[in-house]
């Protein structure tokens, strides 16, 4: 972190959030619009954002607690006492596969530490940071919400972050009582990524543009149109047009 | 494993089960039962279970494809060809603790490795060696239906395990097309681990013996009383009476 780059949490910059997966597709576009509001955004990944107003670099092979203790040592350094009035876990993977596959384990084996174990630091910041009235999300997967028999890995992870949307929203949870803490369900997001694999005649009028998410998190962070904290909101795209629908 | 000791899948024990978590209170319960009714039952745990027809025993601190990798060589030699027809995972721990928890993470890491990873391992011996009416149960956990805000790492595996249930219950999912998965959703066992942290006033009485599950589980097995593929099914005991209950 190059802290002389950093502006202060005083100022024009009054609000600040925190982007875990900060530099991947989805968390560039989230990052990029709020910046463009003038937040202060603090992105949490394996590889900077240069758009963040301070990047916390993760290393490909720590685990879970190293992981955890870098991010928490930071962004305290980071917010000197001020707080974050928008958490926003946007890390996570994808991986196929049945029971049969030679790869079950290891993909499982990452698919939990891409998006649970991000989902927990998220959640452990914002019980030490998050402001009263602030925004946790979480990303989960539509497909998650039944059974996942093709894509074992990936379901198995994404089901345990929706259990965590549920728990962080329950009174008592920790995190502060007017604290919104919303799941996140995509289908299918249009990134260069997912577009290099799509097979031949895929509908890309059905798949989410990143910034359509984006704008959506903005407009939540600011705390306007939110569900009721522990939703998990479907993000469904039809005709390239996008709704949020809560589902659970 | 002394394979001297073992006896043939042949003869009159022609029905053979697995039991994960084969040596502790319930899954004792488990493979007693079993071998009362002259199944041929292998044990799967850190300790051998002596009752048990045949033992896998794991070391501690090996990893999740290790563990997976030596269950599925020993069983495999073990079966001959042969086919399971009851595979009962009742494997898992519990770690109390909110999001503030100071031991969170660790814990969540070791709940997934004690529920989720031998969940899978449970569901990859399911897809080699299951019967075509076999039985499969994973045990989830009645409190995971919903949040679980003072127990995250707990409840955040066992709605994995719950996802996993309805998963390997699916159409296509690799298992036999007549196998039947179900999750067991237990509320408090009685077991003296369990009695040792009771707080003073507890009502024993709804507290469920481990012998009404492994009557259950074994009434299960022989093909009786089976729930549909896929329910999670509560473990309710008041007045020390227990019933299953469909709750998912």
């Amino acid at each position: 972190l190059d802290a002389s780059a950093t502006p202060s949490m005083a100022g024009a910059e009054s609000r600040a959030a925190l982007v875990y997966g900060g530099a991947g597709a989805l968390g560039r576009a989230v990052v990029g619009v709020l910046r463009a509001h003038a937040w202060r955004v603090i992105s949490v990944d394996l590889f900077a954002n240069e758009e963040a107003s301070a990047n916390v670099t993760l290393a490909k092979d720590d685990g879970w607690q190293q992981n955890a203790d870098r991010v928490a040592a930071v962004v305290q350094g980071e917010l000197r006492g001020g707080q974050l009035h928008a958490i926003v876990n946007v890390a996570g993977g994808w991986a196929g596969g049945d029971i049969k596959s030679a790869d079950l384990i290891k993909n499982t084996e990452l698919m939990l530490a891409q998006s649970v174990q991000s989902s927990l630091i998220a959640g452990q910041l914002a019980a030490a940071h998050l402001s009263d009235k602030g925004l946790l999300v979480l990303t989960g997967a539509n497909a998650a919400t039944k059974g996942t028999p093709g894509m074992i890995a990936y379901g198995t992870a994404k089901a345990a972050v929706h259990h965590l949307v549920k728990s962080l929203a329950a009174d008592s949870s920790g995190l502060p009582a007017g604290a919104v803490t919303l799941g996140l369900l995509p289908i299918t997001l249009d990134t260069p990524a997912n577009r290099k694999f799509a097979a031949p005649g895929t509908d890309f009028g059905a798949w989410t543009p990143v910034d359509a998410i984006a704008a959506k998190i903005y407009t939540w962070a600011s705390g306007s149109e939110r569900e009721a904290s522990g939703a998990l909101v479907q993000v469904l795209t039809v005709g390239s047009a996008t709704t949020f629908n809560v589902v659970g």
